[in-house]
């Protein structure tokens, strides 16, 4: 089950640039700066709802860290943008067992280490209408 | 403010094709199937955290009315697929203000009616890292 929209991932040229825009133009908490060579980007994750004690959600910022990673092809083809959606669930190993009896295409087979050392996994654009999708379990969920 | 996520948007060819995709493949409670044609869209909200207390979040499925709207225009150009992201905020008129203050290139520079009776403003995507971004002022907030 989808608890709610975890974050949006953003496709962008410079990484300092969009975070400035973004922290600044929103008043954001930047809430971590990380390198994932296994996706091949440099991210930023920006908290939304400062001081809120209902569950987080964040504005996710990717720059490619090469042109021939998943993003740096994705900003050739269509520039900077949403590049995806992450939703929260509580057991991602459980979401994608439903989601394969139910014959949609998975980027991923089993889950993967994600930001803010979340356990997640991507769903195929090609079944959810163009949407790269993300499932998303919390540490500690 | 922003306080959460509110809905991701999706540009879809068919609302009944998507509606039954999404909402089938993760269980989502359809709240409300609208035609707005002041935006040039059929579309359907999908619920995220049925049963939760906490403010949801929402799938939004839109169909262009025609080619010739922004939708459909967005269809033409890029396919399906993830379309704009709305945050919630308590005062969209407010914000609106701060934005203009900032320099940000809006949409819309006053509220007008949204999805399920909200007050919503779209900000240009130009300022924002290619990013079409929607204000939603839920009814009662």
């Amino acid at each position: 089950m989808l608890h709610r929209i975890d974050h949006v991932g953003i496709a962008v040229v410079s990484l300092d640039a969009a975070l400035e825009r973004y922290a600044e133009t929103f008043a954001l908490e930047v809430v971590a700066i990380e390198e994932n060579p296994q996706q091949g980007v440099r991210e930023a994750m920006l908290r939304l709802g400062a001081g809120s004690l209902a569950p987080a959600s964040y504005v996710q910022l990717l720059e490619p860290l090469s042109d021939d990673t998943p993003v740096g092809l994705f900003l050739a083809r269509r520039g900077e943008g949403l590049h995806h959606v992450g939703y929260a669930v509580d057991d991602v190993a459980r979401e994608l067992e439903t989601l394969t009896a139910q014959g949609i295409e998975l980027v991923d087979q089993r889950p993967r280490h994600g930001s803010l050392g979340a356990s997640i996994a991507f769903i195929h654009p090609k079944g959810l209408h163009g949407v790269l999708t993300e499932l998303v379990q919390a540490v500690g969920a």
